[in-house]
């Protein structure tokens, strides 16, 4: 449902239609004019040849340096979601299944069946705060479950649970022998401004250049696994994507090096704009706050498919709940164009409630 | 075996080891400068944002012009090694198999094994030209076959089999009820200087932008396929790599407008270099003349593994035939670095024989 969203709305624009876009988890700023000269200039430099499937060797080490471990856990991927649907297809077999928090990106979801698989959704209700039920975790884990995904801050909510709630999820994995998959898309967004994750043992660490820095469609992650696994996600690379184009490789060098300004400067524009939907929505509707990043995750009193499309038709994009579980009363509102837009556009969601 | 020579020679020049790499199919001719320009300001302007899985309609367009369809027939791919994973993961499950015509390209077997599937290979002989035999071809095709894979011209021999050839492959998969994939990363490469291939209903063409245009390491390929597996194809790319930067594709749009040019000119490259070769080896070993790009094929005496390896410590990367099939006479050697270079390293290819 989130990209036959995206396609219809691909399609409006084609067809000359003005519609402000908080469907999609794109945040508008731009990546730094620096690490775009990187890319100019590498390309005429020739830097456009096939290289190693395993990435950049300088890129791997520099993320080495920040996740405590050796550049041989690193392999860069073509977005995050090739590194998530890499490793789940390395692992899960026909009948396997990966537990999912939930709500949760669909994606996860499309994955696993697409492997064959099917996932096991726990859900987590917005009036608990998004709180995790441990026991309902550890019950769900059946001896065909391969992967716990932990997304935190999550898509489409924006919580972020505690360092100790996490590091329960892993104890929880770790004691069933299986391996938590943590999708840390949104980390560098969290208000809390939390230090990179560190490399473990049943740890699969993904992450992305596309949220921190705005490079979404540049298609720029990678992971973080034990030395086995990159090398068989290696081997898979040869065989599918290849390799991250070079330039674009070198210019995420570059990202890397402004990290804490670029990811200090997101949270200050993120947070400013959660309070702005705080302040116009608040009356119309309920919502649990956000710890992160640029998603709200609102609960209306009626299902929510109808006023999603009403709301397209008068230039507002966002996703029903249903794209993202069991969540048929929620809308996904992604906070992420100029605050002069988005505060037209939010005024239109609490006028059409 | 293929892959593994290449993460090797990568391995070695991070240790600083000069090599001439006639081991990689990458030609050594940069793209027009004015495409490289393209990238930079698409970038400028912000043109790096989440895009349609199925590609840029623009792009699609103009390729379905060249095929003769239309462009909901056109997905965009992360490459065409992406486009060929795709659409074999689409068709083939467990069990079933896929033909290959043999010296054949390592990442077709890779591939249909991991999978699940496997390949059927029918070998052809140097000696014969490798000359199709179609009996063979059709006997080979069970129940559980689900494509024939032609490439012509062919990875590694750079045989391009005529048309009355390849449509006799296409009428035998017709009959049968299977489909004919076409790699046609070469087809552009051509010596008799082919015309694009026509959209057919149980042909699925793959084509790439790297050789035609030098542009190996931006991964930019392309399928013409029906319009219900383009759509299939497409939901596909949302799970796994998303699209390919827009900002290569406006660049892959300029680079399409200068193709007649711009192949005409790397045929006649290509043509030189492979009289060069001719007049260098044909004293000391065989092999078959090439009908189009960079790639020859010869036959040696022995088996040639330790051949490669001596080649190797001497400073000139090659690839032994074994990784394209039961060839371990063979070795093929990539024509792609200019002519001085090329010369000495194939001097020193005959002197070592």
């Amino acid at each position: 449902m989130l990209y036959e969203t995206f396609e219809k709305i691909y399609a409006l624009e084609k067809q000359g239609k003005e519609i402000t876009k908080l469907n999609v988890g794109e945040p508008d700023w731009r990546p730094p004019a620096n690490v775009i000269q990187v890319v100019c200039d590498a390309l005429r430099k020739g830097k456009d040849k096939y290289s190693s499937s395993a990435g950049v060797y300088e890129l791997r080490e520099k993320l080495a340096e920040l996740h405590g471990c050796n550049a041989k856990n690193i392999v860069i991927t073509t977005g995050s979601k090739w590194g998530i649907y890499a490793l789940l297809s390395l692992h899960m077999r026909a009948g396997d299944n990966t537990i999912v928090l939930s709500p949760h990106w669909t994606a996860y979801d499309l994955i696993c069946k697409q492997l064959g698989g099917q996932t096991k959704i726990v859900d987590l209700k917005m009036e608990n705060k998004f709180a995790i039920d441990f026991n309902k975790l550890e019950s769900a884990i059946d001896s065909n479950t391969k992967f716990i995904i932990l997304n935190s801050p999550c898509n489409p909510t924006s919580k972020a649970w505690s360092e100790g709630e996490e590091q329960e999820v892993i104890s929880i994995a770790r004691k069933k022998g299986i391996i938590v998959l943590v999708d840390d898309a949104y980390r560098d967004l969290c208000f809390d401004a939390r230090k990179e994750r560190k490399f473990e043992d049943n740890l699969f660490i993904v992450n992305t250049f596309s949220k921190t820095f705005g490079m979404t469609g540049w298609r720029v992650g990678y992971v973080v696994v034990p030395e086995d696994i990159a090398k068989r996600l290696t081997s898979l690379n040869n065989i599918t994507t290849t390799n991250v184009p070079v330039f674009l490789q070198l210019a995420a060098i570059k990202a890397l090096e402004q990290k804490t300004k670029v990811a200090a400067k997101a949270r200050v524009v993120c947070k400013k704009r959660a309070e702005l939907a705080s302040n116009i929505l608040n009356k119309k509707l309920t919502f649990s706050k956000p710890d992160a990043g640029f998603y709200i995750f609102p609960k209306l009193p009626v299902e929510t498919i109808n006023f999603v499309n009403k709301l397209l038709d008068s230039g507002v994009a966002v996703v029903p709940g249903a794209a993202f579980g069991n969540y048929n009363q929620h809308i996904r509102i992604s906070l992420s164009v100029d605050e002069k837009k988005l505060r037209l556009a939010l005024e239109k969601i609490a006028e059409l409630l």
